[in-house]
């Protein structure tokens, strides 16, 4: 077993005919964000200090952040990042409130809890965005609260939460607002200064088309600059993240050299594809196609037409005796398409991604592969 | 300047002549470690998976450690595993005694700090390795103390710490026993049994000759198992990663997948050079050129023969008026070759490094590159 993979390995140094994935991320990349990671670098060169230089300003014209915020990479997956912000942008008597309409609300939820910081919770449905007004009565009923966090879009579900009107209630108590756009930015406009954003925060493998290996927050410099001391560790210390590239333009500790590579290739591909609102309209064609595609095919999606986002789709199993999700998966993947599971805890669902260096051609392709396999498996929908 | 980078971006998609790394770490890859990355992999898919249990077997091999122990990913940075170490395998009444002598033993008294465990501390100075007699005195008089937790090779000075003396000390007292081995593993055999080692950790981008993304964990079953609940974080849970790997082969947050990929290839390139002793023959020899070459030019290592590696070695700035260290760095690196600046409290040290897939004549090349940088600054030091 262990030879076998030894060669496979070697195999894999030539061209490669990979899966389409249609998932939330780790997605597909172009072959030259690939290509981009062929160097060594050291992590302390100059050479190697200009480009974080330009991914941090790229990052920050994205956001239209660029006077009032700064942007901090941080090693490890998205959920680091997550953890990088719960844990140490809030002092020792600060209090966070969360919006949950999913697992990512939930898992901040949890984060919070394991460094003992107090919390408040608004849990709605995983088919409903949080309420405004419960929002506003939350903060009113409990002035402990300091900080407001929310996913942006749920990946759960694929919902896509209003922050802008959360930002503007935040706001006018006065708290710290925190947004999770780890699977939305870079393909939804988000304008930092009019969502009255502190810190957002993404990753390199989602819709910047990146590789796996670190994640970024964006955060307004005049709340950012008041948190030294307040991490409860020390290598997601987001303060001493941002100081140390301020000062000397170096990471603290070894960075992710050639996924940083690969995804300042993926802005610059990003800014030729025309930007935020272009990669916006790429992923909601792909996403109209599937739907109606899957429509058409008798699925049904799980959330409401107002509720869902160009990301990703929820859809429920079909109530069908021969349909297995497991064998439904494998023969797609046979075929070369990997679909995602379901994370919901209450409906049994499946997801396609609408994410990545996808080509029309393979969104297509997957609406046929999934019409062949439901008559391989003997599973009509429509009748 | 940000449109002049746009365009070097996509440069580097071409074949790039880089500079020979001369650092600890991040350090010369090969070019085919490099082209395992050029793929799109699902983080949840069988071939992923597989991958991730090819890697996780062939690493325990290193450690001859099949039966007893396992090892496992971490996402994020060789610190980000130390802390995942100090701050998820020992209890709420758990005491760290930390043995130091250089900047990564502080680190790691910085990180027991941070999360408030109680510490105890064995401070040797940094030309100096700790003294066994003192390690033994140390448990003799604190019971309180539970884990023991040492740097093998402290990159600060390139010293070598005895760990299999260490270790069967801290056997004798029946003691937690954590080698950070960052610099070492894959170039010094080490035994993990005979060690009495409990906990090892490395990355991916030391002398394996990986791309740097994550660091790497040997845990002794039995210890680990005993840890569920101990983590002071949600990321950084060693217990959880383990059981998340066990369970179904998935890491529980998004892995640097292209960082595996590379990391498996060097994996099977590192055994097809002959292992880890042929690896750390072929350090020793970059070393012994490197010494004599430096000696021979006047230059002084900072540590005594017996203390020294052939990682990474020391050498105090030459005691001569014309010396820079900025200027003979940024010389010899329009020359091609990055060396790295020292890090000791109490000395004035630049360092060479010996690892990573340098040529045998970029060794001596970097030899006559410091030969006619000299000569450029106007300094003679052999008279």
């Amino acid at each position: 077993m262990s030879m076998i993979l030894g060669l496979d390995v070697l195999d894999t140094t030539t061209s490669h005919k990979d899966k389409a994935l249609f998932t939330p991320g780790p997605l597909n990349t172009s072959a030259s964000t690939k290509r981009a990671m062929l160097r060594d670098l050291g992590s302390r060169d100059t050479e190697f200090i200009e480009i974080v230089k330009d991914v941090r300003s790229r990052l920050l014209g994205l956001g239209d952040g660029h006077e009032e915020y700064t942007s901090i990479i941080m090693q490890g997956s998205g959920t680091f990042g997550v953890e990088a912000v719960l844990s140490s942008v809030i002092p020792q008597d600060g209090k966070w409130l969360i919006l949950i309409n999913g697992a990512y609300g939930e898992r901040m939820l949890r984060i919070a809890d394991i460094h003992k910081i107090p919390t408040s919770v608004l849990r709605t449905p995983e088919d409903t965005v949080p309420d405004t007004a419960a929002l506003r009565e939350a903060l009113q009923a409990d002035p402990a609260i300091t900080h407001v966090a929310v996913v942006h879009c749920e990946t759960t579900t694929g919902i896509i939460n209003p922050i802008e009107k959360y930002g503007k209630i935040t706001k006018e108590f006065n708290k710290i607002f925190f947004v999770d756009a780890m699977s939305s930015f870079g393909a939804y406009p988000v304008d930092l200064a009019a969502c009255n954003i502190d810190y957002l925060i993404s990753s390199s493998n989602k819709c910047i088309e990146g590789v796996p290996g670190f994640s970024f927050v964006l955060a307004k410099i005049e709340t950012l600059k008041h948190t030294e001391g307040y991490s409860r560790t020390l290598s997601l210390d987001l303060y001493a993240q941002w100081k140390g590239l301020e000062n000397d333009g170096q990471f603290r500790f070894t960075p992710p050299i050639h996924a940083i590579l690969a995804f300042r290739h993926a802005l610059v591909e990003l800014e030729r594809e025309g930007g935020v609102t272009a990669r916006g309209e790429r992923y909601q064609r792909n996403y109209e196609i599937t739907l109606s595609a899957m429509e058409a095919m008798g699925f049904k999606p799980y959330l409401q037409p107002d509720h869902r986002g160009y990301i990703i789709t929820s859809f429920y199993y079909p109530s069908h005796p021969n349909f297995d999700f497991h064998r439904f998966y494998e023969l797609l993947s046979e075929k070369g398409f990997l679909i995602y599971p379901g994370k919901l805890s209450h409906a049994d669902c499946f997801r396609i991604g609408h994410v990545g260096r996808l080509r029309l051609h393979q969104v297509k392709g997957l609406m046929s592969a999934v019409q062949s396999v439901l008559k391989k498996m003997k599973i009509t929908l429509t009748e």
